[in-house]
Parts: C-alpha cells; sequence; structure tokens
C-alpha cells in the first residue's frame, strides 16, 4: 500500500489517537517467523496496513517489512521485538511511517541531482528533511540557500581529505543526520568513513553498473556504441562501484549522441534513480542482503 | 519471491514430503486478519515461503496472497480457512503452487499471440496446460496441433452465435477448463457468458484503454498522432472493453509509422502483455477489486 | 547528427568564418525538391551536416529539415529559397543553428515543469531564453526570481479574461516572444488567442491522450485501474486537448498507488516530457503536418 | 519513411512501372556529396522517398541512406554510382527495396530466437527469406520444418570444429546466404569465419553488453544484484562480445528474481532485441562506423 493511501487511513485513525509505525526486520528464516511478529503487533492492539516478505532461498534469510496502527505505547512493542529478536537472531527497527528522515547532501559542481532532491523535498513528497548540503566547491551554495538550506564548503585536496572528512563525521553528529546522499560528489569516502556510516551512504553512479565503472563513464559509452545509457544508485561501501545496488534505469541512446549529449541524457536518468533510491530509503524499503538488497517496492 | 526461489526450497522441504500452497483470500479489513491466517497456517505446520497484503482504504477491503510449505492435508487448512471465512466474511481459495492451469485459447486468424502462449506454455515456463483451441477460422489449426493440442473449429455468424456460445460452453465443461483466453479472438461474448464465467475470461485489446476503445485502434492511433502505442489486457466483463485491467504496456511509435506500421509493432507489446497477464492470473497473483484489481507481481 | 556534434564540427569551421544555420520546410511531394535545396545549398558553400525529409504518403506533403555551414550571408540563401518556394508552394524557415529561442513560461501553483526548464535553460543545454514567466498566482515568483527571470503577476477570472489575454499578448510583443510554454498553467486559453499563437504554445497536458480529457486526469486514471500513467505535450488549439501531439511518456502505475500517489508519480513524466518537446522545438524539429506532427528526433 | 509507407506509395507509382531501390553510402565527409547523389538520382527520373544522412565529426566519415523511386534500369543508377565512388572514395550499395534478404539461422537447444524469427519472417513482415536452420543439436529440427525450413545438423566438438565450419561456409555458398544470425547458438566462431563474413553476422549475446560478458550472464547478474538485466545484438567479430552493436534493450528484475526467473524474463528481451537488429540490418538501415554502427532507424 502506497504511503498516500496509508495516510488516508492513518489520518481515519490517528483521529483517535493512533500512531502509525513501520517495522522492518530479517533474520535466518524458520517456520513461525510471521505469526510471532503478527502476534506481537496483535497484542499491541495494532492493525497491520501494509505488509511484505521474502525470504531468500539461497542465503537462508527472510526479510519483512510491515506498517502497523497502534493506540499503544511505542516502547511496548520494541519490548516485544526485543524478545523476539533473541529468540530469532533477528534484527529490526521501528520508525514512525512518514517521518522525514535527516538527510546531509554532498556536492561538487553539477546541480541536477541536488537541485531536484531539494525540490522533490520542499514539494514532491520526498521523505526527508535536508538539514545541510555539504560542497567541496562553492559553486552550488545559491542552490542551497534558495531552498533554506545551510551549505558548507568543505574543500578537499589530497592533503587536506582527512581533515574534511572529519569536518564532514562532525557534521553528520551535530546535525543528527540520518542519511548521506553523494549527489555527484566526485569525491571517494575513506574505507573508514564507508564503514562507519555502513548502509547509510547512498551514491549516484553515472553509468548502468557494472557497465563503465570508475572515470568517464559517459566517454567509455559512447566509445562501445552502446543504445542505451543508464545511471545507478548504490549503497557506498570501500570498494569503489561495488556498493549493494538500489535502483538502476536507462534511457536511449544513438550513433548521433556524441558524449556530452550522452550525459546531458544521462542526467536526467540520474537524477531519477537517486531520487527513487532516496525515497525508498527513506521509507526503509530497502534492506541489505549481504551485497545485494531487498526492495520492498 | 519468485516462483523459481519457491521451487529451489520447495524441492528441499518436498523431499521432506511437504507440499507447497498457495492461499488467496479478501474480505472486508480489520485488525487480527494476517494474525488469525498465519495462526491457521502455524497450526499447520506451515513455513510462509512468501507473502503481500494490501488493504484499499477507499473500499475498505484486505487482500492476501500467501504461498506456504506444509506437511499437513490440505482438507484441514481448508477446514481452518472455512472457520475464519465465517468470522471475517471472507473470500478465498488454495490452490497447489505452480499447478498448471487448465486453458482455452481462442483465436481468429491472427497468430502472434497464440504462437507466443503456446511456445511460452512448452519451453518458458508458462504454468498453464493448454486444452484446446477454438477458432471461428481454420486458419490456425496448424499451430495448435504443431504444438500437439486440439483445435476446434467453432464459426460464427449472427444467426448461429447462440449456438456457436452454447459449444463453447460445452467445451469449458467437458475440458474442465479454468482459464479461457481470447488471444486475439475479435468476436464479442454475449453478456450472458460473461456472467457465467466471470473472472475467468482474459482478454487483449490492441490500445492503451481507455485511449481508442473499439474497431481499428491502430487507425484511430495513427489518425490522432500518437507518440506511443499501446495494448490492454483484461477481464472481460458484459461491458465491452471496460473490464478490470491487468496488465497494460507500451512501445513508440513515430509520424513514419502508418496504420499497417503501428499493427506491426503492436503486435509485438499485445502478445507481451497478454502472456504477462496470463501468467501473473494462473499464479494467483490477480485478485478482483471491483472495477480494478490487485496485482502481487 | 546531433547539436553536440554539430557544433564540434561547428567549431572548427566557425573558427574559419562559417555560420551553421538549419533550415525546414514543407510542400507538396514531387521529384527533385531535395536535389534542388541541396543545390542552392552548394552554389552558396554550404557542408550539409545533418538532414532529414520525410513523404507522407496519405496527405502528399513532403518534409525536410537540414543544417548546413556556410560562409555566404544568410541573406543569399534566403533569396534562394524564397524562388524555390514559388516554384514548389514550398513554406520554410532558416534559423542560426543552437540560437536559444525566446520562450514565455505559463504557470499557476505547481512548482515541478517550471523549476525543471529554468534549471535545464541555465545548466543542461535547453536552447531557450526564458524572458518572462506569467503567474495567474503569486505563487512561483521566488523560483522565477532565483533564476533571475522577471514575474509577471497576471490573475485571471471569468470576468477578467480578456483583459488577461490582452496583457498576455501586450508581453509576448513587448518581450518578443517566439514561444510560450504551458507549463501546468491550469487555464484555457480564448479560440481567439489559441489562432493568434498557432504553432508557437505548447501545452502539458497530465495524461497519455486521447485517455483522460479534461479535469482531474489523475483520478480518472485511479477510478480506471490502468497500470501505466502518461503525459502529452502538444501544440494548443482551439480544440482542448486536441492540438498536434508533440511527446509522450508512461511511468508504471500500481493497486497501491491513490490519485495523489499518481499525481506525484504523473509530475515526474509531465516535466521530462514538456522539457522534451520544448528542446525538439527550439532545435526546428517539430513541423506540423495537419493535426499531426513530424518530429525529426 | 516506414516501408509501410514506402509501400503505399511505391505501390501508386510501381503500378506505372516504377521500381523501388535503396541505396547506401558511406565516404569521408566534404561538401557537395548529398548534392552529388540526388543529382544523380534526379537524372534518373528518381523521386526521393526517404533520406537520412549522418555525418561524424569524431571520424569524419560521412553516412547516408535514401530509398528512390525510378523506372530508369537499375544498371544505370549503378554506373553513375560508380563514378561519385571514385571521386568520394565511396563504398556504397543499392538493393530493391523491401527484398527479403536470405538469411541462415544457427541455433543450439533454446527455441525463443527461432520461434520468434521464423514468425515474424512468415507474420509479422520481417524482412529476411530463411533459407535454412543449423543446429548443433537435433532438438530445434521440428520448429524448422514446422516453419518449411530445411535443418541442417552440424554437431561441433573440438576435435571437428574445423569440419563443422566448413559445412557452415559450404552452405552459406550453395544457399547464396546474405546473412547469418546466431540465434543462441553458443557456439564460438574461429577467427577466420569471423573475418570472412565480416559484416554478415549478427549475434545476440543475452546480457546489457558490456556487462556481463562471456559465459553465466544471468547468473552473474543475479550475484551483482543488478536491478535491469538485458541483451544486446551486435555483429560477430573475432573479438568475442566486443563487436559493433546494433541494439540493445532491458527489462526489469527484483531482488525476488533467481538467476533462473531472471534468464526467462530476459529471453524475452533476447528475441525482442534480435528480431529489432535483423529487421534494420535486413532493411539496410545499419551501416558499419569502425567498431560502432550507424542506424537509421
Amino acid at each position: 500500500m502506497s504511503t498516500v493511501t496509508d495516510s488516508a487511513r492513518a489520518a481515519n485513525q490517528a483521529a483517535e489517537g493512533a500512531q502509525h509505525l513501520v517495522v522492518t526486520l530479517s533474520c535466518p528464516d524458520r517456520p513461525g517467523i510471521v505469526h510471532a511478529v503478527t502476534g506481537a503487533l496483535a497484542r499491541r492492539g495494532g492493525n497491520i496496513t501494509e505488509s511484505q516478505q521474502f525470504g531468500d532461498a539461497e542465503t537462508g534469510l527472510f526479510f519483512m517489512r510491515v506498517t502497523v496502527l497502534t493506540r499503544v505505547p511505542r516502547s511496548e512493542l520494541e519490548a516485544d521485538l526485543d524478545e523476539l529478536a533473541a529468540q530469532y537472531e533477528m534484527t529490526w527497527s521501528v520508525d514512525e511511517a512518514e517521518r522525514r528522515v535527516r538527510a546531509l547532501l554532498m556536492v561538487s559542481k553539477e546541480g541536477h541531482c541536488l537541485s531536484d532532491l531539494l525540490f522533490r523535498a520542499k514539494s514532491q513528497g520526498l521523505p526527508i528533511d535536508v538539514v545541510g548540503v555539504v560542497g567541496n566547491h562553492e559553486t552550488l551554495r545559491d542552490v542551497a540557500e534558495f531552498y533554506g538550506v545551510p551549505f558548507h564548503h568543505v574543500p578537499v585536496t589530497k592533503e587536506t581529505k582527512a581533515e574534511a572528512e572529519a569536518e564532514l563525521l562532525s557534521l553528520v553528529e551535530s546535525l543528527e543526520v540520518e542519511l548521506v546522499v553523494l549527489a555527484r560528489y566526485m569525491q571517494i569516502l575513506s574505507p573508514a568513513l564507508c564503514e562507519r556510516l555502513h548502509g547509510n551512504v547512498i551514491n549516484i553512479h553515472h553509468s548502468f553498473l557494472p557497465s563503465f565503472k570508475g572515470a568517464k563513464p559517459y566517454q567509455q559509452a559512447h566509445d562501445r556504441g552502446v543504445k542505451l545509457i543508464g545511471a545507478t544508485a548504490h549503497y557506498v561501501t570501500p570498494d569503489l562501484d561495488e556498493g549493494p545496488i538500489i535502483e538502476q534505469d536507462v534511457t536511449r541512446a544513438s550513433h548521433t549522441d556524441s558524449a556530452l549529449a550522452l550525459q546531458r541524457k544521462g542526467q536526467d536518468v540520474e537524477r531519477r534513480v537517486l531520487a527513487q533510491a532516496v525515497k525508498w530509503h527513506a521509507e526503509h524499503r530497502v534492506l541489505l542482503n549481504g551485497s545485494r538488497t531487498v526492495v520492498f517496492a
């Protein structure tokens, strides 16, 4: 069920004092999980509004996302989940449905992804609260400020990289950032930082991975003569361009497209794919499954 | 979880004597449904391998599809569901997962959908057992027979329509047909027949409905100068071209396309869309929600 | 050949004093047209960099778009075309390739198309020069002004419609506007104004025309249960939603999408389709062929 | 202009004794080429029905495809083109428009591409005349024979590869084959054979190249967790999976898809992409531009 439909029902019931929660969990697959979880929800007077499950026969892991309306304090549900977690070796999370996730956007000079995310957060229902924009150049300060978001200029050179990352981490902490989005940031994060923020940094790569890893993917695509170009949103890992893929899309190319024309066409795909990935992440629809993702779209 | 993944796990557990069932149900939405259903499954020793739920805030109806592995006789599970049905005003069905649905294909002269469905049923995992082909012309007898399927020539004229439909119904009964597919049949079924087979007849319309209802949609599309053409698979109702839509898709058109060129391009979309709709129906992924469908794809 | 590729070559030759022109023409189809036109170009020392032709067998009309590099004054080429026009009953136009077309954007309260067009004009190579934004509400003034474009508040009521259109026409004249874009303007232009600006006003309709004409197309789409939603960019004619279509596209919908969710998904399609149509128009790639268009994409 | 539109006009004029020819050419780019070529056509009383040109600014090569109706013997036009070829270092070809190209299809055990091509050639206007099917297994003999096409069983082992290729070449010669299609043939042609048939062998690779070259691309795609899978039709060169790309397309995948499910979805893309590439090739719409292609679609 879409958030919107949820909203309609949630609105009805919230009037009666209920809150709308989203629960995600994963654990080794075995009989009874769904019944145990829905039992805990039912005991807490919860009405399930949406639910999806997936059991991965290859890894033996089970994944679940469920949204529920309840009038019982959230802490009681959390206590139940803690108990189940011990029994089923389960990792879980609970959040208010539709709460806006605190996001930090990182950019360089190209503004198409930044403009797009800020516009969607303001006017098109993207459930993030952009608490800051970090740029290694000053170029996009005006865009951030137009949307009322503080801009932090954090230049990066080989020499100052460690310092810059420290500043970034300090921002992440002081701003209570939950999600970092590399919106065409063009800098590689250190392995330590990748580990530190594991599962909470989304990057947009300007190719249909695993094609055209690394630099200048549009030039590579042009040289190979492909008939479609694409973009890939993925979680950042120390292994460059190898992180778990969240979303991909493509658009048509032709012999008439120069590398620059491909780049311009591709920017449309980049911003669309990144916005979709950020939306799914913020709605707790993306669960990590090793080097892959489960997306309850 | 895909049928294939299911298969992998099902195979493991079937070795131990379990059977793989798919349960679908719908009822007025209220708290506790999921817990009650999963409880019944758990009591019967069932392990859920896949599950999707949807509550329609507008109609107040709840829909669920769940696949389960169990060693308990199916009749016991059915008894449980009967009890729940009384309590929750629920309609439900149980079937063996991946059982091939007995299908009757109806055709006229154009063979693209027929060839495609027969090929997919034979070689690409489409879970239908084509028990007969009915044609109002002899044109496609050879295709049916190549695939080893009996062909029934049932000509239709204004005068003989009632007679032809009686013959069709008689085939449906004698062949124990569960699904009728109008694979470019080009004849309109009588309202009585539509009612009789409600929810079990899928038609492919050669336009992106509700655009270009009625005759010669490609000519209409050409005259209007559209830049995409499409096809629509829907359940057949007495209200022509108004039945619940199961699947739609489109392909690009341009000013260079004559009505005939559009038709040829469109045939590709028709067969793809029809095959997808038939697959989802046969896998019990399509539930009726008034004049619309819920598709647990 | 793309503009970008042209640019590369154009740059080379412009260094030597050549200019890059784009010629479009249409006339009744008969032998010798292409040779006559390319002959005129050759006599003027022109090197063809790109060319497309289309003869419509149904209407008997011939269409051509050709880009050419030449060092001869443009007026000499125009004199040649005037001569050919008399001989072949030809209508033609000549423009500098890649000249930015002077555009006026008209909006109401929804900003997704406006933001997108302004961003693309500034940073993504959309060849328009936005000389003004007209809004019947003040809502989007800040967006226009952020991009440095004057915003004109022209409210419209039943009583003041004639007056408002007079003000619009006055702006069109004083700003030397070549293209008017209804970027979700939500007002219907009078037949007289449609005629006056014929072929120079592009509208974005928020459905896949001819489906869901008129008001609330997303609600209509939701009620019909379609599995794809779309948008249509077309030239404005007095016949509402019936103008020649320039571009269309779609995106997937599902049973989980409320009308509001469809609207949000649809906005993405709207802005993409409108931007594409404006780009092709500004590059002189769209020629009118009665109630349809020829698009030399 | 589409072949269909051409046909309409061609039919009109053929009644008057005209023939419909398609001319393709490429040469180093310089002023006057189009005028010279259209001049030759005009002198021979030809009426251009369709034309596309492309100048590649990077390689400095010019490409043209033009269709023309003429009553003059084809040999006279060919004489003109020979003259121009000398002057402009031009390579060219002339063919009757819509003549069916003599094609040999090579297969292994999977029949989806074979069935599809044979059906399209028979019933959906694919302009090839399938003069034989070669299989390294007997599996698909019945399909070929159902369509009335001779099937040649040419088994291949490491030891007999040279012999098998000799047999293939002998078939190519005796059947006057113009186009070889590797319709999921699963064998690698020797470099010598690739050279010998250069530009006349089309292969379908079951991935979105350059992703997942080599063996088991669906397993590779599954392991990487991509969200789209694709297929690539390309000319065969000695450099495996590196030949000039003619067409590519993709379809969506999800976490629920096993490698086998990806394969089944992918087969749909494979046959669609291959059929499109074969159609464009047979209509002389594909010109080689080094390691890339120009496709006048």
